[in-house]
């Protein structure tokens, strides 16, 4: 990522990232599918920590409650990340390519957090909303935590954007 | 269309698609970036009608009715279109590359629908969530919409998935 960050996304080869983490091409490969994907080493982890968190939540939680659940499980992944993440954002914004693959880890992540709510006995179309809604809170609690001034950490920010989608949905 | 219906999207070339609407090569490339964009159009004017409800709401509706209202504005263009939509879907549903544009083009309309609601005043936490709320409802509305055995119009299915939502959200 350094690699990224210092020559950018587009001029840094497969074969330079390779050689900095002591890997051949070919073991690169193994890895990752492609040069994206190493921006996105640990996602499946993060995934399956939060369908875990959807299964294992009390069986009277509410769809929403269950899908908050997973993202309660996550928040202290971030914790010591902060400035990492702000300069993996920076690289993923600055590039269209980048940020469609993080639209479909978000896309892929709804649905299995949707699937997961659909094995507690959800109807697919409550279930298929509560992961949505778990996906823009997590979005917009993300964004916030990278910027924020005060270095409240991600739990805050998850709770607060959940404060402000229940408060539009009402109105 | 028929062409990607037929013989299957990938299989298709350019210049097939041109030779059937009667263009040269250069006129498709300068109505269309690309030969993902020929099933997304109309999408622009699309997104501009959407912008303009929000824009002509009420000035007392909530943020989650000025969304809606963007929703509703469009229901009725579907009306015609359930059979063609469904091929377009089909299509798209098959090709990975279809849904990421799929995923860009809803991205994009959510950031403007987001915009739309900033300049009505509504704080921008609030205009994220609620425009992606209007996604979400969309989404899920088109999906049953599709699909539905009863033939009831779009308008009936983005309420229904609102109401869906609204108590999803409260529980």
């Amino acid at each position: 990522m350094d690699l990224y960050g210092g020559r950018g996304y587009e001029q840094t080869t497969v074969a330079e990232i390779a050689k900095r983490a002591g890997l051949t091409e070919r073991t690169f490969f193994r890895h990752f599918s492609d040069k994206r994907e190493v921006l996105f080493a640990g996602s499946h982890e993060l995934e399956q920590a939060m369908v875990a968190a959807v299964e294992e939540a009390p069986a009277d939680a509410s769809p929403l409650a269950a899908a908050m659940a997973a993202l309660e499980r996550i928040a202290e992944f971030f914790a010591e990340r902060r400035p990492h993440s702000r300069r993996r954002q920076a690289i993923i914004n600055a590039n269209p390519e980048l940020q469609e693959r993080e639209r479909n880890k978000l896309a892929s992540l709804s649905v299995s957090l949707a699937y997961a709510l659909r094995e507690r006995g959800v109807s697919e179309s409550r279930a298929i909303l509560a992961a949505e809604m778990a996906i823009a809170i997590f979005k917009l609690a993300f964004e916030r935590w990278l910027e924020d001034a005060k270095q409240r950490d991600m739990l805050y920010h998850v709770r607060s954007a959940l404060k402000d989608l229940k408060s539009v949905a009402l109105s």
